[in-house]
């Protein structure tokens, strides 16, 4: 059976987060919805990269899935586009090998986060940055970036709650912030994310640019293997899974 | 007793528009919900600039209301937005004499309208900016906007529904648009609107665009004065009342 992959955008402000619910509105569910729709009623389960929270947007989520179907890759991006709701847009539809997988094949990732950072917020960007009115040092923020950088044990930087059983090491390549007119752009690249790290790493940089923290501290708080010590996950709604990388 | 001026901001997204309705989120409604709040269960009336559809944002709609309290500006400003939902915004408040109306006394609106023109959507927009895939010739509809520019009888492109019963005559100072990456702004600068007209008007200029119609058409439409000759009014969401200016 020809395995299609997709490279799909949504605004999260109307999902539930990405897995399926049984009683509640998610990307999953709407995903598939309409491949059932177009495969008369067979269900088609569908894997992703990984999952988003509710209100967390994607711009390059990538998922997989199976089908019985042989149409050029172009029309599965037409077909599916003209069933989904107009907060889901498929971008790319390719067919792959079947060794594919949208999960495990994954090499890079790379989320951004943005932040309203002015004396007013924003009515546009309420669902889309985080508003944060106060002064922020965007150089001690800066430098802070540089200490996340690298090959770590991000315990500190992930959810207590998180299921995850094996190692949480893993490999930052790229994180940096700037200030572009009123807004913050952090921007995330990794081998890999452990669950809400890039909410829990935001909220410590945060922290840094009200001078709570210093920058170094991030060495302490890598070291030191205890979520406790970084203070709350921010909120979701500035989070953006931007893109995923896969061997060609 | 004080009469209050308030420029405000809203996402008119999840609102059925300006106007107070029993069933219905309105902006209205929202506001007078707060002031209702704040003057311990009293009704407290306001008035606006205008009214907005469905759908449509403001910038700088502009309102008005009477007050027993004699409360600093920037103590209102406060005050309203704790209590107003976040879609939402009270950018200025200031203690005016009682002969300002909110509406009576405005002597030019401005209008913003945007369009998506890109061969792909955009999720993050869909609420925000027209969606129109299909190629424009930009010059074309810059040259059919100096033809509205000027005192006319809008008749043509104001809705047929329009409960105005006075004349139909307003005089526009400023009509451009311009193409950003992606985006077209057009820019409605006049002494007043009629009902749909900036939507009506950004219809005409799309159809110009596309080479429907040519942009000295324009000219022939106005005179006219035939509301069916200027086909459809266009959707609600790419519109924004972006300024309401009073004398001094």
């Amino acid at each position: 059976m020809p395995r299609l992959k997709c490279k799909i955008k949504y605004d999260g402000s109307g999902f539930s987060g990405f897995q399926r619910q049984p009683q509640n509105r998610t990307v999953q569910g709407a995903l598939e919805g309409v491949l059932k729709k177009m495969h008369k009623g067979s269900e088609i389960h569908l894997q992703a990269s990984g999952r988003t929270d509710t209100g967390v947007h994607a711009i390059g989520q990538v998922i997989h899935f199976d089908s019985p179907y042989t149409i050029p890759d172009e029309n599965w991006k037409r077909a599916l586009n003209t069933l989904l709701p107009d907060d889901i847009y498929v971008d790319e539809v390719t067919e792959v090998s079947e060794d594919f997988h949208a999960r495990y094949s994954a090499k890079e990732k790379e989320y951004h986060y943005f932040v309203w950072n002015a004396k007013e917020p924003n009515v546009f960007r309420r669902n889309y940055s985080y508003n944060f009115p106060y002064a922020l040092d965007i150089e001690k923020m800066q430098e802070g970036c540089t200490y996340l950088v690298g090959t770590h044990d991000f315990t500190t930087f992930s959810s207590a709650k998180s299921t995850t059983k094996g190692s949480k090491i893993r490999t930052l390549y790229q994180v940096t912030c700037q200030k572009n007119g009123d807004e913050i752009e952090f921007i995330f690249k990794g081998s890999g994310f452990l669950y809400n790290m890039v909410r829990i790493m935001v909220s410590v940089l945060l922290d840094i640019g009200q001078g709570k923290r210093d920058p170094s501290d991030i060495i302490d708080l890598l070291e030191k293997k205890d979520r406790q010590l970084a203070g709350k996950t921010i909120s979701p709604q500035g989070l953006y899974l931007w893109n995923v990388t896969y061997d060609k």
